[in-house]
């Protein structure tokens, strides 16, 4: 492709690498991409040392700077861990591979047939943040499905990274890939994000997966096209015809099983017509589970002294912890009306016994993924039988929901005939 | 969604009421979306005398800031070419419905029910320039896939753009559809351009439809995802197993058929084996069809007087004219770097009789469509019996090469459990 980025630095030459290492991983067949997965399986195990070691470096400078120990776990890597990351590497050799799918095809009325094929992607740039198994899990994910990745993960884990990604571009080299199907973006500063967003026609997609703020800069920044994933401002809405046990389970699970990651719920809607039941015992079981609910008069109303008044900021919060947003709407089309204006589009579920209710919800919801009578918390590759994820789309375009390995790549068309012409 | 774009303005208003058409459009059944394009259909001949008239104007300003008639040409609506437009709508209302296709469907190990539909984009912005009927056919596309419409034509057409979206408009609210849900962008001035270009969250895809310049500029400064479209560098490469005559027809129909079009050829590689009985055939074809060849030394050699000499910017140029690059290559694996090189990605021809060479230059050749033995001229929706096209996608994510209507969804997962929780 003609490259409008003519310029030289560090993050361009990487790119270009990739490029080069792109055009000779996309016709490789499934044996030699699988080969190079399993050997970085076993180097992984067989280099825990190195990488462990590392890792203590990035440690000790959290330390240092004084990072809460909650972030210090997520960024630590024991044997144990890096064993667990070695498994689920294989466990990407045993996925189906998609390139080369047919996804549509047939012979043209002139006689000329026409074939849609999967292929790779080519270059994929992935910018995340602290957890180091997230470079092994992209790369793997980018390899099974043919592409060449950039990894730019969080400063605050370099020594991590390049540990890993060394170990890793070894073993691509050792099953005769070449290693610069795997790069770590050099530098640990800003700019070489911002180079990377720049990096049209070298880079084919980007995917930021971390904190609301790294999302919006590279959507708002970027000329290579990003798919968006993972903020989730989640809702439960329980419909008149729910039945209130069921509506409990879910709401609790929704909420509270793991409040931390993106498809846990944010806030619950309530038909007015069962309110009056159900608030009472939505409160019991929320503030047993250790929910702050955040409600509107009806909630304040039902909890006196137990519910802290519910803003417009509520609404739009993803709380990502014990905190829940929760109000009581009139109907059914009233609730997918406050969805539809302060839901980032992850995940909504609806609790009903009605099948009229759960039909127009899933309607008139227009989320990545709609839930009747299930938790928000299904919506992931693995729990969809992807077996792998990338992340989870909430854009449109290209990808929308959990992303496994079909949506790490692109198609193209392949005409044949016996000297056509119009 | 919530939109971080709080500001007011003609531009923001006009998307906003989009947005609130989009989803009035995208529960409804497709009886309804088809009543409205008959609706369209119709009006657009009874109303044949206003729009003639509104372009007329056009027309004039036109010819009187000394416009060439070729493009006077490509902007006159007479009452024939406004008959074969609605009739154009008539076959639109012909095609199956994208939206509500089951793209994926399984019944989870827990026995959850995972369905992936295929729903409406929601708010589409076709950004365009000069031919009026552009204004239909993508409304007709749009409203057919269940999206609203955002029309930006060119200020040169905009007399006849507003007239046609008043046809339009009446016809959907007569069918009891809402009015906005194709609408004319206001203003005449790039800064209307510009703020469609920022209304992130509001409008979910920019279409730009036309020249490179213009394709660039929003490609470069939107922040609403984008489909590039168009730009087609195609190439035919003749291999040392190339049946000649098959060649010289295949050459011929893809560079002079109708050279002004984006999947006609730009340039001609020729193996190094074959140059010097292929050469000689082709510059004689190639004149006779009264185009003009900018060789390489080869070339140069085998037509002295009759070859232009060719430099770096004749690979890189669309010529969109009587005009084409040719070199000598070694082998096939030089074309496909040659190719990997210029090529915007749109379409490559391999002509050749050898199956390996065939197959080869598929696996190797990364772009939207590659012909085997058959003209570049072929990669088209309706070629493809896509039944209409909104543009020829050239980037990898979302959609690539002919766009159809499946183009113009995305999709959305349902999961319906009884209960389910994690």
């Amino acid at each position: 492709m003609t490259s409008s980025a003519p310029q030289t630095s560090p993050v361009l030459d990487t790119a270009r690498r990739a490029r080069e290492a792109a055009a000779v991983l996309a016709p490789l067949p499934r044996t030699a991409r699988d080969a190079a997965l399993l050997a970085i399986a076993d180097a992984l195990v067989e280099r825990t040392e190195a990488i462990v070691a590392a890792n203590a470096q990035d440690i000790a400078k959290a330390r240092q700077a004084g990072t809460a120990e909650s972030i210090v776990d997520r960024l630590t890597l024991t044997p144990e861990r890096i064993a667990a990351i070695a498994a689920d590497v294989r466990q990407v050799v045993a996925l189906p591979d998609p390139v080369g799918e047919v996804v549509r095809g047939s012979t043209l009325p002139n006689g000329l047939d026409l074939r849609q094929v999967r292929v790779p992607l080519g270059v994929i740039g992935i910018i995340y943040e602290a957890r180091p198994n997230v470079t092994v899990d992209a790369a793997a994910l980018c390899l099974k499905s043919g592409n060449a990745v950039l990894l730019r993960g969080s400063s605050s884990a370099y020594a991590s990274n390049s540990a890993l990604v060394d170990v890793l571009r070894d073993a691509v080299q050792s099953a005769g890939l070449p290693a610069d199907a795997v790069q770590l973006v050099p530098g640990e500063s800003r700019d070489s994000v911002r180079e990377l967003m720049r990096a049209r026609g070298l880079v084919d997609v980007l995917i930021p997966r971390g904190g609301a703020s790294l999302i919006r800069t590279v959507v708002e920044e970027s000329t290579v096209p990003v798919i968006e994933t993972g903020t989730g401002n989640c809702h439960v809405y329980v419909d008149e015809a729910a039945d209130l046990d069921m509506a409990i389970e879910i709401l609790i699970n929704s909420k509270a099983q793991r409040p931390s990651v993106c498809n846990a719920a944010e806030t619950v809607l309530v038909h007015a017509g069962i309110a009056e039941k159900f608030l009472p015992r939505a409160l019991e079981a929320l503030t047993e589970a250790g929910v702050v609910v955040h409600g509107d008069a009806a909630w304040q109303q039902a909890g006196p002294g137990l519910v802290a008044p519910a803003t417009d900021e509520d609404w739009a919060t993803e709380y990502l912890s014990y905190d829940i947003a929760a109000a009581v709407v009139p109907d059914l089309e009233a609730a997918v009306t406050h969805i539809r204006r302060w839901s980032s589009g992850h995940t909504e579920a609806i609790v009903t016994t009605s099948q009229a209710a759960a039909r127009r919800f899933t309607q008139l919801v227009d989320s990545t993924t709609v839930a009747v009578n299930a938790s928000t918390r299904f919506t992931d590759g693995g729990q969809f039988g992807f077996g792998a994820e990338i992340g989870i789309s909430t854009q449109k375009l290209h990808a929308r929901g959990p992303m496994g390995l079909p949506e790490l790549t692109s198609t193209k068309y392949i005409v044949t005939g016996d000297g056509h012409t119009r």
